[in-house]
């Protein structure tokens, strides 16, 4: 029979689901390719995906925070200057980001995505 | 400055978006490797992912149809048998599926989702 090599107790299933939960949600995507690609600054990040807005910005990068996935440092400077780092638990992310987007490319047309388009610049 | 490599008309975004929302239903993952892994037989999926319910299955079976990711075929014996095969759209998501479980496993503590396992058995 088959055997699907899940632990079927239901706990990979459930570690899978946030895994998937996390690099899921609206924006994520755009914002971990850009904390790889070494943005650091709010400003940077948003000016990498400039549709999101800074609401949602702000709020993913309290997410990957809170999920250990993004440090924040207060450098103390003046103007204090905040950092956005990707924690090794983050930067191991770069791989499952890559595979999502490259499935995307290319098995999901554009087309199947556009009516979406509008609701998607939140 | 930072390139991000996404193309930011929001276009990416969005396929990698739906990429995203099919991986990550609620069992998307457990099935899908199931299918991955030769289950073919509704009672096959159903055996290698138990806690998911018929009728979550039967949706979540339904939507990889709509989606191109399975093939429903109706093979006519007596009685009728109905067969479920992933496509090659189906298919290539064996890398992502794969991404995403074996961070989960390195990165996600199983006591970070032990709270939602109940809510998980639906």
């Amino acid at each position: 029979m088959v055997d699907s090599g899940l632990d079927h107790s239901g706990q990979v299933c459930a570690t899978y689901q946030r895994a998937a939960e996390i690099i899921g949600r609206r924006w994520s995507g755009a914002i971990l390719r850009a904390l790889l690609e070494d943005a650091t600054q709010f400003c940077q990040v948003r000016a990498a995906v400039p549709d999101v807005s800074n609401r949602m910005l702000s709020e993913r990068l309290r997410e990957f925070e809170a999920e250990g996935i993004v440090k924040r440092l207060v450098i103390p400077e003046r103007p204090v200057r905040v950092e956005y780092r990707l924690t090794e638990k983050g930067r191991a992310l770069e791989g499952v980001v890559d595979a999502v987007a490259a499935w995307a490319e290319e098995w999901i047309s554009s087309e199947e995505t556009g009516d979406e388009q509008a609701a998607d610049r939140a």
